[in-house]
């Protein structure tokens, strides 16, 4: 089975040194203190020129062609319990996708081996990033998201012909293998339903009898422009570049407003393209793990789980 | 892709008319009154008769070779939120592994419309069965687990040539590739880590230095003979042919040896096959999704989630 893919050209080495200090700080948040900002962006940088960027086969290759748009999957991911169990199961997902590539950007310090060795053994296209950010109210994962954008930018430009759509997949979500095929083609953001987000049993949009977008079907927060949970849509790559500086907004973003200022920043409601059957069907699920209760013990700390 | 699979015996289309109204209530169990009970084995007859057993094929055929011995992958689920999105990603897990059959038990008086459809899209092999039990205390899912084994014991002879082994892999674990590999070639029981289960952070099997399993790694009911969950072994064919009246119980059994019983009706400690790298790998979790905290409402109830 023939696998090609068009390499991203090579980041310039020196890009993050020149922004870390102002630009990369802002795009990704800073956990640190005043203080030490200087050491910590200087660590950071030196992380994230470790792009990994593999084709490794594990079982059998992922489906690939040279004629279809590529899906990047942008998934911040962070430290608890079921991340490991989280990531494997998202994985056999996504080995189904054709031309797919996973931007995976971990929230610490440093890449953890855990995560490294995790899709370095899938066999799926991705890259490895990692930028730690401290928690901050109501954008939580964003500072990750916005360096997987970052990335893209740094990777692709707005004058190459790259086909290709952005998409914000959680590592807690499931994901139908349809849903993928929605978003493909998606000239500017298309949008979809989504399951057991807004405390319903799916979020989802209303689609006119033109197959326009005009209004949005939820109980959480009616007011917002674009009142869609991060599972929901999907962007054009091209868009992306095309508006270079719109990045999730790390501050002063109300409870659930995080992806409707993103996307008021890039479109107008007119723009969405309606997927899922003009948006009556529900192919992703906002699902969660629950934290194991694990009162009587921890075991070997060599084993990993 | 050459696909060939053994196609089981069809088994006799009155042996479960001729059982029901004993042998098959002692083994799947009965919810209904004693009243009611000849109209409601008799549904669950007419029920159980339409096996479905399809190879259709949905993104790529699951891989197949003739070499390699089957996996039963003998899955009981009940209708709760999640079911959907949790059969969805375990059956994008399954479609990895090669020469795998699953089958499907709803805890249902009648196979529910979006079970039947999911299986038919996902392009496995399966088997689809439905048997409706009581809540019955301490032995959740077996009742199912039940008629999935009296299936196999139906459809394939002790005498014939049956290479395959048998795991009772509940729908909400998170499932790795490389578990399946290890657990095929199973003369009669083999044995493995379990994340996330009896409040510890992994329960394990002792293995000595001549890779025999001595003990249980584990903090819950350690008096157990055999200290298992469910995820944490599998079952040659052949054994459970060769010991037909073998069934898990479904009365009077303490809480979390539902394994335990069933395993001491099969072999002894001796038997027992170290698998995952003598038990020191964590192949396998016991996740748990939340239920879905849906306060604010339904939505149409003719879209599915």
């Amino acid at each position: 089975q023939e696998r090609s893919l068009k390499k991203p050209k090579s980041a310039s080495s020196f890009f993050f040194f020149k922004t870390c200090n102002k630009k990369l700080s802002r795009i990704c948040g800073n956990s640190q203190s005043v203080g030490s900002r200087g050491i910590s962006t200087l660590r950071n940088f030196l992380q994230s020129r470790n792009k990994v960027y593999t084709e490794q086969v594990y079982v059998r290759p992922p489906p690939w062609s040279d004629s279809l748009p590529t899906i990047y999957a942008i998934t911040p991911t962070y430290y608890r319990f079921v991340q490991k169990a989280e990531l494997t199961r998202m994985s056999h997902t996504l080995l189904h996708v054709a031309n797919l590539h996973w931007i995976v950007v971990e929230d610490s310090d440093r890449k953890s081996a855990m995560v490294s060795r995790l899709l370095e053994k899938t066999g799926l296209n991705y890259t490895h990033l990692n930028v730690h950010v401290a928690e901050k109210l109501n954008s939580k994962g964003s500072g990750q998201r916005n360096l997987a954008l970052k990335w893209l930018r740094d990777n692709f430009s707005v004058n190459d012909s790259n086909a290709g759509v952005i998409y914000f997949a959680d590592d807690d979500n499931t994901y139908s293998l349809e849903l993928f095929d929605e978003m493909r083609y998606t000239k500017k953001v298309s949008v979809w339903p989504v399951g057991f987000v807004g405390a319903v049993r799916f979020e989802s949009c209303k689609v006119n009898a033109s197959g326009k977008v005009y209004a949005w079907d939820v109980k959480y927060a009616q007011g917002r422009p674009f009142a869609i949970d991060m599972a929901g849509f999907a962007v054009s790559l091209q868009l992306i570049l095309s508006k270079p500086d719109v990045y999730f907004r790390l501050h002063g973003i109300p409870s659930g407003h995080q992806e409707t200022k993103f996307l008021e920043d890039l479109i107008t409601l007119n723009d969405l393209e309606p997927k899922a059957d003009n948006c009556t069907e529900v192919l992703v699920w906002h699902t969660r793990a629950q934290a194991p209760p694990l009162y009587r013990g921890y075991g070997d700390p060599y084993i990993e789980t």
